[in-house]
């Protein structure tokens, strides 16, 4: 039905095809869309669950409805769907450990972190930007997954930005760039409530930093997840576990990473340890050299005087 | 049954209560979950719909199941659930105007925008950073909203960025801040591909510097749609739907903003014109030193000569 030649003269394009032939590319196509994280919990007699979770949606303002999805085989699915209650934390930027710990399933995770117990006796974590307590109003059939639907019977915002899930990675929000550019097209020189002279400057300088550097990667044939476990690998042989833990990679990114990696015989699996080949910490220097480079050919022209400068500015406003 | 005081110990609460008596502060509180912004459109017989949606969800991976909601009442809804297909578009970073287009229903939106015909003839936007070409599958009751689950029969993922909306604002995402922290801690002066040398510190001292200011507005009783709006006005009158073109930020978040300048006798609204009162001008005149002091205040003990090196820097990053 689909014709694969519809984007023959698109160059950006990274993969495309039938879901059902590669799930790991179907999902990171998936991953293309940000998400928040958000902790869903549930208590039932003496059952205690709870789930890092990144489907979730708002759907109906009246009623107040919102919904999110579990996989049919999870060890909690039965608890959520027998709960009448469950409780859903927003998490915020800060906050990275907690969906750690919760998408991991830790047995002690309700010990590790500080949460309240909802009207219902459902964990709400403490820290998090928003609080919704709902009652299970319907589940319906979603394939591999059950689609929870939830009557909000309370919420509460909270001060604090969102820790956000994208394109595999951890990440949080920024202004977007073009509010930088809308606000100088006003007053170029005059410092705004919105953006005080010299962070705008520092915002934009950074966001161009990223893109460039992005593309240069690119141009290397290393993404930004193989980039990050070829560096930590760098530092010693470790688990996926540990890798997933420090690299705030999530696991699908880390585990299609690996492969890569295995495959141009950079990495090797050793009883459980990954750790760099001969030939993965030679192309681990030749990239560091190249981003040297890099950025001696972004800053060429510049006297090492104005660099240590500005150095010295940055580390002032970073209060250093 | 819920317990309002169980937050009594808790600063940062900003608001709390039951969804049906507070509409807008419960959609507040679910904008507190950033999304990404998906274009979901369908062909049916001569009609073409299509909408800006933050609603989508993937559910599951074997059948490959999306879902969205779109409001019983949306003129659309009847052609998305009697099409047999629809095709979802995920923004780029870049691509605001086009959420805006399609967020507006304008009538000329398909023209305006570049789209390829999916397999199905439904609209796929071109720029886009992935795209799902869905069977209708399922439609589930949603309260005021029905819920579309999709069966993805081909998906594309293309190079780029996400657009992000997020706390009533477009944004961008941007690495989180302790990757730097985890790079630094492993090799301190070295130049990494993930971090290359500067970029660690340009990145971190423009996130430092966005929280801070963050914390200085909420001191000072700002929200950052407030003080947008503020800026905006000052330039000139504008109607609520160039406010909402010019500033990025959502419509319920601008909605909210003029409420509450207007309930402070900051801004009047004139046949369809917003415009600042004279104390609304005042108050910006005193944001506007509040903000020129906070920079100086970051900025005490650093030479003018150090200053004026540092923006040689950036600005050279920058290209400029």
């Amino acid at each position: 039905m689909t014709n694969s030649n519809m984007y023959e003269d698109d160059s950006s394009l990274l993969e495309q095809g039938d879901p059902l032939i590669d799930g790991r590319a179907f999902r990171r196509c998936l991953g293309q869309y940000p998400t928040g994280v958000s902790i869903i919990t549930a208590q039932q007699g003496d059952k205690r669950v709870g789930m890092a979770v990144n489907s979730f949606a708002a759907v109906s303002l009246d009623p107040a409805l919102v919904l999110w999805s579990i996989r049919c085989e999870s060890a909690s699915a039965a608890t959520f769907i027998e709960a009448s209650h469950f409780a859903i934390s927003v998490l915020a930027a800060d906050q990275v450990e907690v969906s750690q710990l919760f998408g991991s399933g830790h047995e002690d995770r309700f010990k590790l972190v500080q949460w309240l117990p909802d009207a219902a006796g459902a964990p709400l974590i403490k820290g998090a930007i928003a609080h919704l307590q709902c009652r299970l109003a319907k589940v319906y059939e979603g394939g591999d997954h059950w689609i929870l639907v939830g009557q909000v019977e309370h919420y509460a915002r909270f001060a604090g930005e969102p820790l956000v899930f994208s394109q595999g990675q951890y990440a949080v929000t920024q202004n977007h760039p073009q509010v930088a550019v809308g606000v100088q097209k006003g007053a170029t020189s005059k410092p705004t409530l919105e953006d005080p002279l010299f962070t705008s400057l520092l915002t934009s300088t950074s966001q161009h930093m990223s893109r460039l550097f992005q593309a240069h990667r690119q141009a290397l044939g290393v993404t930004m997840a193989t980039s990050r476990v070829l560096s930590h690998l760098a530092q010693g042989a470790a688990t996926i576990d540990s890798l997933e833990h420090d690299s705030l990679l999530g696991r699908g990114a880390i585990e299609d990473a690996l492969n890569e990696l295995k495959n141009q015989g950079f990495v090797q699996l050793n009883s459980g340890d990954y750790s760099l080949t001969e030939s993965g910490l030679q192309k681990r220097q030749a990239l560091t050299a190249r981003a040297k480079e890099f950025t001696a050919e972004q800053l060429a022209g510049v006297s090492d005087a104005d660099i240590a400068a500005a150095s010295r500015v940055l580390q002032k406003l970073l209060g250093h």
